[in-house]
Protein backbone atom coordinates (compact mmCIF):
# COMPACT_ATOMS: atom_id res chain seq x y z
CA UNK A 1 0.00 0.00 0.00
CA UNK A 2 3.02 2.35 0.41
CA UNK A 3 3.45 3.35 -3.16
CA UNK A 4 -0.63 4.35 -3.36
CA UNK A 5 -0.07 6.56 -0.61
CA UNK A 6 3.04 8.09 -1.40
CA UNK A 7 1.47 11.27 -3.34
CA UNK A 8 -0.99 12.11 -0.95
CA UNK A 9 0.23 10.80 2.57
CA UNK A 10 0.02 13.91 5.11
CA UNK A 11 1.84 12.69 7.87
CA UNK A 12 5.02 11.79 5.33
CA UNK A 13 7.23 9.47 7.44
CA UNK A 14 7.05 11.73 10.33
CA UNK A 15 6.15 10.30 14.04
CA UNK A 16 4.92 13.04 15.73
CA UNK A 17 2.77 11.82 17.55
CA UNK A 18 -1.35 12.90 16.20
CA UNK A 19 -3.29 15.02 18.71
CA UNK A 20 -6.14 12.52 20.09
CA UNK A 21 -8.35 15.69 21.65
CA UNK A 22 -10.96 15.66 23.79
CA UNK A 23 -13.69 18.21 21.69
CA UNK A 24 -15.76 20.79 23.87
CA UNK A 25 -18.31 23.56 23.72
CA UNK A 26 -18.07 26.49 25.64
CA UNK A 27 -21.14 29.18 25.74
CA UNK A 28 -20.39 32.91 25.77
CA UNK A 29 -23.68 34.40 27.08
CA UNK A 30 -24.03 37.90 27.09
CA UNK A 31 -26.67 40.20 28.91
CA UNK A 32 -26.61 44.24 29.42
CA UNK A 33 -28.28 45.65 32.34
CA UNK A 34 -28.79 49.14 31.08
CA UNK A 35 -25.33 50.28 32.48
CA UNK A 36 -22.72 47.55 32.18
CA UNK A 37 -22.47 44.18 30.03
CA UNK A 38 -22.59 40.70 32.17
CA UNK A 39 -21.48 37.64 31.30
CA UNK A 40 -23.74 33.91 32.20
CA UNK A 41 -21.10 31.94 34.10
CA UNK A 42 -21.37 28.92 36.70
CA UNK A 43 -19.89 27.99 39.65
CA UNK A 44 -17.05 25.19 39.61
CA UNK A 45 -16.13 22.97 43.07
CA UNK A 46 -13.18 21.48 42.70
CA UNK A 47 -10.61 20.03 45.49
CA UNK A 48 -6.58 20.80 44.27
CA UNK A 49 -3.86 19.27 46.97
CA UNK A 50 -6.36 18.29 49.29
CA UNK A 51 -8.47 21.97 49.44
CA UNK A 52 -11.68 22.28 48.26
CA UNK A 53 -11.94 25.62 45.88
CA UNK A 54 -14.35 27.23 44.46
CA UNK A 55 -14.26 29.40 41.27
CA UNK A 56 -16.50 29.60 37.85
CA UNK A 57 -16.13 28.71 34.25
CA UNK A 58 -18.00 29.47 31.62
CA UNK A 59 -21.06 27.23 30.69
CA UNK A 60 -19.38 24.49 28.47
CA UNK A 61 -18.93 20.75 28.49
CA UNK A 62 -17.51 17.69 26.48
CA UNK A 63 -19.47 16.81 23.33
CA UNK A 64 -21.47 13.52 23.14
CA UNK A 65 -20.47 11.06 20.22
CA UNK A 66 -23.86 11.31 18.43
CA UNK A 67 -24.12 14.91 18.51
CA UNK A 68 -23.80 17.50 16.32
CA UNK A 69 -21.44 20.92 17.46
CA UNK A 70 -24.17 23.06 17.20
CA UNK A 71 -27.01 20.79 19.15
CA UNK A 72 -23.82 19.88 21.21
CA UNK A 73 -23.91 23.71 22.50
CA UNK A 74 -27.75 23.87 22.76
CA UNK A 75 -27.96 21.17 25.74
CA UNK A 76 -25.08 22.00 27.49
CA UNK A 77 -26.56 25.37 27.48
CA UNK A 78 -29.83 24.01 28.72
CA UNK A 79 -28.53 21.25 30.77
CA UNK A 80 -26.32 24.57 32.85
CA UNK A 81 -28.19 27.50 33.43
CA UNK A 82 -32.00 26.00 32.47
CA UNK A 83 -31.94 28.07 28.97
CA UNK A 84 -34.26 27.06 26.20
CA UNK A 85 -34.36 28.53 22.58
CA UNK A 86 -31.35 30.37 22.62
CA UNK A 87 -29.64 31.78 19.12
CA UNK A 88 -25.88 30.87 19.49
CA UNK A 89 -23.47 31.55 16.65
CA UNK A 90 -20.20 30.06 16.96
CA UNK A 91 -17.33 32.16 16.88
CA UNK A 92 -14.00 30.62 17.16
CA UNK A 93 -12.22 27.31 17.75
CA UNK A 94 -9.86 27.25 20.66
CA UNK A 95 -7.21 24.59 20.89
CA UNK A 96 -4.00 25.78 22.31
CA UNK A 97 -1.74 22.98 23.62
CA UNK A 98 -1.78 25.59 26.69
CA UNK A 99 -5.58 25.58 27.57
CA UNK A 100 -5.05 22.61 29.91
CA UNK A 101 -1.68 23.19 31.30
CA UNK A 102 -3.13 24.30 34.89
CA UNK A 103 -3.31 20.55 36.80
CA UNK A 104 -6.48 22.07 38.65
CA UNK A 105 -8.33 22.20 35.52
CA UNK A 106 -7.16 18.81 34.18
CA UNK A 107 -7.92 16.82 37.58
CA UNK A 108 -11.30 18.46 37.81
CA UNK A 109 -12.46 17.30 34.59
CA UNK A 110 -11.20 14.32 34.78
CA UNK A 111 -13.06 13.34 38.06
CA UNK A 112 -16.39 15.10 36.69
CA UNK A 113 -15.73 13.02 33.74
CA UNK A 114 -14.36 9.99 35.19
CA UNK A 115 -12.04 9.35 31.84
CA UNK A 116 -8.14 10.83 31.46
CA UNK A 117 -8.48 14.08 29.96
CA UNK A 118 -5.06 15.10 27.52
CA UNK A 119 -5.71 17.75 25.20
CA UNK A 120 -9.12 19.76 24.59
CA UNK A 121 -10.04 21.51 21.62
CA UNK A 122 -13.40 23.97 22.74
CA UNK A 123 -16.01 25.38 19.95
CA UNK A 124 -16.63 28.79 21.32
CA UNK A 125 -20.43 29.80 21.51
CA UNK A 126 -22.16 33.22 21.34
CA UNK A 127 -24.92 34.31 22.26
CA UNK A 128 -26.46 37.69 23.47
CA UNK A 129 -30.29 37.90 25.83
CA UNK A 130 -32.50 40.56 27.07
CA UNK A 131 -30.96 39.91 30.50
CA UNK A 132 -34.55 40.26 32.34
CA UNK A 133 -35.99 36.93 30.26
CA UNK A 134 -33.02 34.81 31.52
CA UNK A 135 -33.35 36.35 35.15
CA UNK A 136 -36.80 35.28 35.54
CA UNK A 137 -35.87 31.90 35.06
CA UNK A 138 -34.54 30.09 38.77
CA UNK A 139 -30.59 29.78 37.25
CA UNK A 140 -29.68 29.49 40.69
CA UNK A 141 -30.67 26.16 40.96
CA UNK A 142 -28.18 25.69 37.87
CA UNK A 143 -25.59 27.42 39.85
CA UNK A 144 -25.82 29.89 37.14
CA UNK A 145 -24.98 33.71 37.61
CA UNK A 146 -24.49 36.64 35.66
CA UNK A 147 -21.41 38.56 36.88
CA UNK A 148 -20.39 41.35 35.01
CA UNK A 149 -17.18 41.75 33.01
CA UNK A 150 -15.63 44.08 35.47
CA UNK A 151 -15.79 41.90 37.98
CA UNK A 152 -15.06 38.37 36.07
CA UNK A 153 -11.82 36.51 38.27
CA UNK A 154 -10.00 34.15 37.18
CA UNK A 155 -11.95 31.16 35.29
CA UNK A 156 -11.74 27.54 34.62
CA UNK A 157 -9.16 26.69 31.86
CA UNK A 158 -8.71 29.86 28.92
CA UNK A 159 -12.05 30.78 29.51
CA UNK A 160 -10.97 34.90 30.30
CA UNK A 161 -9.49 34.76 26.93
CA UNK A 162 -12.64 33.22 25.39
CA UNK A 163 -14.80 35.68 26.98
CA UNK A 164 -12.05 38.79 25.61
CA UNK A 165 -12.40 37.23 22.03
CA UNK A 166 -16.21 37.48 22.14
CA UNK A 167 -16.28 40.68 22.77
CA UNK A 168 -13.64 41.30 19.76
CA UNK A 169 -16.14 39.33 17.85
CA UNK A 170 -19.33 41.04 18.42
CA UNK A 171 -17.25 44.73 17.85
CA UNK A 172 -16.59 43.25 14.42
CA UNK A 173 -20.77 41.86 14.42
CA UNK A 174 -22.50 45.06 15.15
CA UNK A 175 -20.31 46.44 12.43
CA UNK A 176 -22.43 44.68 9.68
CA UNK A 177 -25.48 43.52 11.84
CA UNK A 178 -26.55 46.22 14.78
CA UNK A 179 -29.28 43.98 15.10
CA UNK A 180 -27.92 42.10 18.03
CA UNK A 181 -27.69 45.34 20.25
CA UNK A 182 -31.78 45.81 20.33
CA UNK A 183 -31.29 41.88 21.21
CA UNK A 184 -29.69 43.17 24.57
CA UNK A 185 -31.55 46.05 25.27
CA UNK A 186 -35.19 46.29 26.82
CA UNK A 187 -37.78 46.45 24.77
CA UNK A 188 -38.31 50.10 25.49
CA UNK A 189 -35.06 51.49 25.80
CA UNK A 190 -33.89 55.28 26.52
CA UNK A 191 -30.93 57.13 24.34
CA UNK A 192 -28.83 56.79 27.49
CA UNK A 193 -29.23 53.06 27.46
CA UNK A 194 -28.20 52.38 23.74
CA UNK A 195 -25.49 54.94 24.14
CA UNK A 196 -24.04 52.84 27.46
CA UNK A 197 -24.06 49.69 25.45
CA UNK A 198 -22.17 51.25 22.54
CA UNK A 199 -19.68 52.36 25.50
CA UNK A 200 -19.43 48.68 27.09
CA UNK A 201 -19.15 46.99 24.23
CA UNK A 202 -16.61 49.29 22.33
CA UNK A 203 -14.95 50.51 25.56
CA UNK A 204 -14.54 53.67 25.23
CA UNK A 205 -17.30 56.94 25.74
CA UNK A 206 -19.21 58.84 23.33
CA UNK A 207 -20.12 62.32 22.77
CA UNK A 208 -23.87 62.78 24.36
CA UNK A 209 -24.73 65.48 21.88
CA UNK A 210 -22.99 63.30 18.86
CA UNK A 211 -24.84 60.02 19.78
CA UNK A 212 -28.30 61.96 19.69
CA UNK A 213 -27.55 62.58 16.08
CA UNK A 214 -26.22 59.11 15.39
CA UNK A 215 -29.90 57.74 16.46
CA UNK A 216 -31.73 60.31 14.46
CA UNK A 217 -29.56 58.70 11.67
CA UNK A 218 -31.02 54.92 12.52
CA UNK A 219 -34.43 55.32 10.75
CA UNK A 220 -34.91 51.49 13.02
CA UNK A 221 -35.06 53.23 16.40
CA UNK A 222 -38.21 54.72 16.65
CA UNK A 223 -39.01 57.44 19.73
CA UNK A 224 -42.12 56.80 21.76
CA UNK A 225 -44.51 59.01 23.08
CA UNK A 226 -43.96 57.37 26.49
CA UNK A 227 -41.25 58.67 29.25
CA UNK A 228 -39.40 56.94 32.09
CA UNK A 229 -41.61 57.76 34.97
CA UNK A 230 -40.45 58.29 38.82
CA UNK A 231 -37.09 58.73 38.16
CA UNK A 232 -35.17 61.35 40.09
CA UNK A 233 -33.28 63.20 37.06
CA UNK A 234 -35.25 64.64 34.24
CA UNK A 235 -37.65 61.61 32.44
CA UNK A 236 -36.13 60.60 29.71
CA UNK A 237 -37.64 59.20 26.23
CA UNK A 238 -38.49 55.56 25.93
CA UNK A 239 -37.27 54.18 21.87
CA UNK A 240 -38.25 51.35 20.68
CA UNK A 241 -36.40 49.30 18.20
CA UNK A 242 -38.69 48.45 14.74
CA UNK A 243 -37.30 45.05 12.85
CA UNK A 244 -39.34 45.95 10.23
CA UNK A 245 -37.75 49.24 8.77
CA UNK A 246 -34.70 47.30 10.25
CA UNK A 247 -35.17 44.40 7.38
CA UNK A 248 -36.26 46.75 4.92
CA UNK A 249 -32.96 49.48 4.95
CA UNK A 250 -30.85 46.49 5.51
CA UNK A 251 -31.54 44.45 1.99
CA UNK B 1 -15.80 11.78 45.43
CA UNK B 2 -19.28 11.50 44.56
CA UNK B 3 -20.72 14.51 46.50
CA UNK B 4 -18.26 16.77 45.64
CA UNK B 5 -18.84 16.40 42.13
CA UNK B 6 -22.55 16.08 42.41
CA UNK B 7 -23.12 19.94 41.60
CA UNK B 8 -20.38 20.27 38.92
CA UNK B 9 -21.15 17.10 37.02
CA UNK B 10 -21.63 17.86 33.82
CA UNK B 11 -22.24 14.19 32.26
CA UNK B 12 -24.69 13.42 34.87
CA UNK B 13 -25.74 9.68 35.31
CA UNK B 14 -25.28 9.87 31.80
CA UNK B 15 -23.89 7.16 29.89
CA UNK B 16 -23.87 8.72 26.52
CA UNK B 17 -20.80 8.01 24.95
CA UNK B 18 -18.53 11.02 24.82
CA UNK B 19 -16.94 11.76 21.39
CA UNK B 20 -12.98 11.06 21.33
CA UNK B 21 -12.40 12.53 17.96
CA UNK B 22 -9.18 13.43 15.85
CA UNK B 23 -8.87 17.21 15.32
CA UNK B 24 -8.01 18.37 11.69
CA UNK B 25 -7.06 21.56 10.07
CA UNK B 26 -8.09 22.51 6.24
CA UNK B 27 -7.26 25.79 4.81
CA UNK B 28 -9.33 27.62 1.95
CA UNK B 29 -6.83 29.54 -0.16
CA UNK B 30 -8.41 32.23 -3.05
CA UNK B 31 -7.27 33.59 -5.66
CA UNK B 32 -8.53 35.39 -8.48
CA UNK B 33 -7.36 35.45 -11.98
CA UNK B 34 -9.14 39.30 -13.00
CA UNK B 35 -11.87 37.41 -13.94
CA UNK B 36 -12.71 34.55 -11.87
CA UNK B 37 -12.54 33.15 -7.81
CA UNK B 38 -10.26 29.71 -7.52
CA UNK B 39 -9.45 27.76 -4.75
CA UNK B 40 -6.37 26.20 -4.19
CA UNK B 41 -7.24 22.16 -3.80
CA UNK B 42 -4.44 18.89 -3.77
CA UNK B 43 -5.20 15.52 -5.90
CA UNK B 44 -6.31 12.70 -3.84
CA UNK B 45 -5.43 8.96 -4.79
CA UNK B 46 -7.21 6.47 -2.58
CA UNK B 47 -8.77 3.06 -3.03
CA UNK B 48 -12.11 1.75 -3.04
CA UNK B 49 -13.34 -1.81 -3.19
CA UNK B 50 -10.37 -2.69 -5.49
CA UNK B 51 -10.95 0.68 -7.74
CA UNK B 52 -8.42 3.12 -7.48
CA UNK B 53 -10.02 6.76 -7.74
CA UNK B 54 -9.12 10.27 -8.21
CA UNK B 55 -10.15 13.63 -6.53
CA UNK B 56 -9.69 16.47 -5.13
CA UNK B 57 -9.36 17.72 -1.58
CA UNK B 58 -8.97 20.97 0.11
CA UNK B 59 -5.14 21.19 1.51
CA UNK B 60 -6.03 19.80 5.29
CA UNK B 61 -4.81 17.45 7.48
CA UNK B 62 -4.54 15.89 11.33
CA UNK B 63 -2.87 18.02 13.65
CA UNK B 64 -0.16 16.77 16.09
CA UNK B 65 0.12 16.71 19.86
CA UNK B 66 2.03 19.62 20.26
CA UNK B 67 1.06 22.64 18.00
CA UNK B 68 -1.60 24.81 18.17
CA UNK B 69 -4.27 25.27 15.80
CA UNK B 70 -2.70 28.02 13.62
CA UNK B 71 0.69 26.52 13.83
CA UNK B 72 -1.06 23.41 12.56
CA UNK B 73 -2.92 25.20 9.53
CA UNK B 74 0.50 26.91 8.36
CA UNK B 75 2.17 23.48 8.75
CA UNK B 76 -0.39 21.58 6.87
CA UNK B 77 -0.60 24.18 4.17
CA UNK B 78 3.21 24.51 3.64
CA UNK B 79 3.34 21.19 3.57
CA UNK B 80 0.33 20.36 1.21
CA UNK B 81 1.44 23.53 -1.28
CA UNK B 82 4.50 24.52 -0.44
CA UNK B 83 3.36 27.93 0.32
CA UNK B 84 5.27 30.15 3.05
CA UNK B 85 4.09 33.16 4.97
CA UNK B 86 0.36 32.89 4.04
CA UNK B 87 -1.94 35.19 6.77
CA UNK B 88 -4.16 32.48 7.85
CA UNK B 89 -8.08 33.34 9.24
CA UNK B 90 -9.49 30.75 11.33
CA UNK B 91 -13.39 31.32 10.26
CA UNK B 92 -15.22 27.98 11.79
CA UNK B 93 -14.94 24.87 12.70
CA UNK B 94 -17.12 21.91 11.27
CA UNK B 95 -17.94 19.12 13.55
CA UNK B 96 -20.64 17.46 11.87
CA UNK B 97 -21.27 13.31 12.95
CA UNK B 98 -21.59 13.03 8.98
CA UNK B 99 -18.62 14.71 7.47
CA UNK B 100 -17.22 11.40 8.03
CA UNK B 101 -20.45 9.66 6.65
CA UNK B 102 -18.67 8.28 3.72
CA UNK B 103 -16.84 5.26 3.99
CA UNK B 104 -14.10 6.31 1.02
CA UNK B 105 -12.76 8.94 3.17
CA UNK B 106 -12.32 7.38 6.40
CA UNK B 107 -10.80 4.38 4.35
CA UNK B 108 -7.99 6.74 2.72
CA UNK B 109 -7.56 8.59 5.80
CA UNK B 110 -7.11 5.51 8.15
CA UNK B 111 -4.88 4.16 5.29
CA UNK B 112 -3.10 7.50 5.09
CA UNK B 113 -2.69 7.81 8.56
CA UNK B 114 -2.06 4.31 9.86
CA UNK B 115 -4.45 4.63 12.87
CA UNK B 116 -8.29 4.05 13.24
CA UNK B 117 -10.74 6.81 12.30
CA UNK B 118 -13.88 7.83 13.85
CA UNK B 119 -15.12 11.34 14.13
CA UNK B 120 -13.03 14.35 12.85
CA UNK B 121 -13.62 17.83 13.95
CA UNK B 122 -11.76 19.94 11.15
CA UNK B 123 -10.90 23.48 12.10
CA UNK B 124 -11.08 25.27 8.76
CA UNK B 125 -8.59 28.28 7.46
CA UNK B 126 -9.22 31.02 5.11
CA UNK B 127 -7.06 32.90 3.19
CA UNK B 128 -6.48 35.24 -0.32
CA UNK B 129 -3.66 35.21 -1.66
CA UNK B 130 -2.63 37.05 -5.32
CA UNK B 131 -3.08 34.29 -7.68
CA UNK B 132 0.37 35.23 -9.64
CA UNK B 133 2.69 34.73 -6.65
CA UNK B 134 1.61 31.26 -5.70
CA UNK B 135 1.54 30.22 -9.39
CA UNK B 136 5.32 31.46 -9.50
CA UNK B 137 6.26 28.48 -7.47
CA UNK B 138 6.50 25.05 -8.38
CA UNK B 139 3.01 23.97 -7.32
CA UNK B 140 2.56 20.89 -9.63
CA UNK B 141 5.36 19.40 -7.29
CA UNK B 142 3.08 19.09 -4.19
CA UNK B 143 -0.15 18.18 -6.35
CA UNK B 144 -1.85 21.51 -5.81
CA UNK B 145 -3.95 23.51 -7.87
CA UNK B 146 -6.11 26.32 -8.57
CA UNK B 147 -9.43 25.38 -9.84
CA UNK B 148 -12.15 27.94 -10.63
CA UNK B 149 -15.52 27.95 -8.15
CA UNK B 150 -17.30 26.95 -11.03
CA UNK B 151 -15.35 23.73 -11.69
CA UNK B 152 -14.88 22.48 -8.36
CA UNK B 153 -16.68 18.90 -8.38
CA UNK B 154 -17.38 16.60 -5.96
CA UNK B 155 -14.66 16.90 -3.24
CA UNK B 156 -13.52 14.52 -0.37
CA UNK B 157 -15.42 14.95 3.18
CA UNK B 158 -17.22 18.33 3.39
CA UNK B 159 -14.71 20.20 1.70
CA UNK B 160 -17.85 21.50 -0.36
CA UNK B 161 -19.75 22.78 2.38
CA UNK B 162 -16.35 24.30 3.77
CA UNK B 163 -15.61 26.49 0.55
CA UNK B 164 -19.63 27.52 0.51
CA UNK B 165 -19.14 28.46 4.05
CA UNK B 166 -15.90 30.40 3.36
CA UNK B 167 -17.87 32.24 0.33
CA UNK B 168 -20.00 33.40 2.71
CA UNK B 169 -17.64 34.58 5.33
CA UNK B 170 -15.55 36.76 2.67
CA UNK B 171 -19.12 38.32 1.88
CA UNK B 172 -19.62 39.57 5.36
CA UNK B 173 -15.81 40.41 6.15
CA UNK B 174 -15.43 42.80 3.21
CA UNK B 175 -18.27 44.69 4.45
CA UNK B 176 -16.10 45.81 7.13
CA UNK B 177 -12.65 45.10 5.70
CA UNK B 178 -12.32 45.92 2.05
CA UNK B 179 -8.74 45.65 2.14
CA UNK B 180 -8.69 41.78 1.53
CA UNK B 181 -9.99 42.56 -2.35
CA UNK B 182 -6.98 44.08 -2.96
CA UNK B 183 -4.84 41.15 -1.53
CA UNK B 184 -6.24 39.28 -4.12
CA UNK B 185 -5.73 42.06 -7.04
CA UNK B 186 -2.31 42.42 -8.88
CA UNK B 187 -0.62 45.41 -7.80
CA UNK B 188 -2.17 47.42 -10.86
CA UNK B 189 -5.39 46.38 -11.82
CA UNK B 190 -8.51 48.23 -13.82
CA UNK B 191 -11.54 49.06 -12.84
CA UNK B 192 -13.50 46.35 -14.60
CA UNK B 193 -10.92 43.81 -12.70
CA UNK B 194 -12.02 45.12 -9.35
CA UNK B 195 -15.83 44.51 -10.42
CA UNK B 196 -15.88 41.30 -11.41
CA UNK B 197 -13.96 40.27 -8.13
CA UNK B 198 -17.26 41.86 -6.40
CA UNK B 199 -19.55 40.41 -8.84
CA UNK B 200 -17.47 37.10 -7.88
CA UNK B 201 -17.89 37.52 -4.22
CA UNK B 202 -20.98 38.52 -4.38
CA UNK B 203 -22.46 36.20 -6.77
CA UNK B 204 -24.34 39.25 -9.16
CA UNK B 205 -23.69 41.79 -11.64
CA UNK B 206 -23.20 45.25 -10.69
CA UNK B 207 -23.71 48.07 -13.36
CA UNK B 208 -20.73 48.91 -15.03
CA UNK B 209 -21.12 53.21 -14.36
CA UNK B 210 -22.40 52.99 -10.96
CA UNK B 211 -19.79 51.15 -10.26
CA UNK B 212 -17.08 53.52 -11.36
CA UNK B 213 -18.78 56.02 -9.04
CA UNK B 214 -18.51 53.48 -6.41
CA UNK B 215 -14.64 53.58 -7.37
CA UNK B 216 -14.62 57.25 -7.27
CA UNK B 217 -16.04 57.29 -3.47
CA UNK B 218 -12.92 54.71 -2.25
CA UNK B 219 -10.41 57.08 -2.07
CA UNK B 220 -7.92 54.80 -1.64
CA UNK B 221 -8.29 53.49 -4.87
CA UNK B 222 -6.21 55.50 -6.76
CA UNK B 223 -5.77 55.78 -10.45
CA UNK B 224 -2.45 55.79 -12.25
CA UNK B 225 -1.38 57.57 -15.37
CA UNK B 226 -0.52 54.39 -17.09
CA UNK B 227 -3.03 52.47 -18.91
CA UNK B 228 -3.21 48.99 -20.55
CA UNK B 229 -1.36 47.78 -23.40
CA UNK B 230 -1.82 45.99 -26.47
CA UNK B 231 -5.15 45.26 -25.65
CA UNK B 232 -7.86 44.74 -28.28
CA UNK B 233 -10.60 46.92 -26.59
CA UNK B 234 -9.59 50.55 -26.05
CA UNK B 235 -7.42 50.88 -22.98
CA UNK B 236 -8.39 50.94 -19.51
CA UNK B 237 -6.95 52.89 -17.13
CA UNK B 238 -5.07 51.03 -14.53
CA UNK B 239 -5.23 51.66 -10.76
CA UNK B 240 -3.26 50.80 -7.46
CA UNK B 241 -4.56 50.44 -4.00
CA UNK B 242 -3.31 53.04 -1.36
CA UNK B 243 -3.12 51.17 2.03
CA UNK B 244 -1.54 54.44 3.96
CA UNK B 245 -4.89 55.94 2.49
CA UNK B 246 -6.91 53.12 3.76
CA UNK B 247 -5.54 52.84 7.35
CA UNK B 248 -5.91 56.78 7.85
CA UNK B 249 -9.79 56.47 6.40
CA UNK B 250 -10.27 53.54 8.21
CA UNK B 251 -9.19 55.03 12.05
Amino acid sequence: MQHLNADNMQNEANNTPLANNHISVDCVVFGFDGERLKVLLIKRMGEEQGEIFHDMKLPGSLIYMDEDLDEAAKRVLNELTGLKNVQLMQFKAFGSKDRTKDPKDIHWLERAMQLKVERIVTIAYLSVLKIDRTLSRNLDAYQAKWVALDEVKTLAFDHNLIIKEALVYIRQYVEFNPLILFELLPRKFTASQLRMLYEVIYGNSMDVRNFHKKIAMMEYVVPLDEKQQGVPHRAARYYRFDKKIYNKIRR
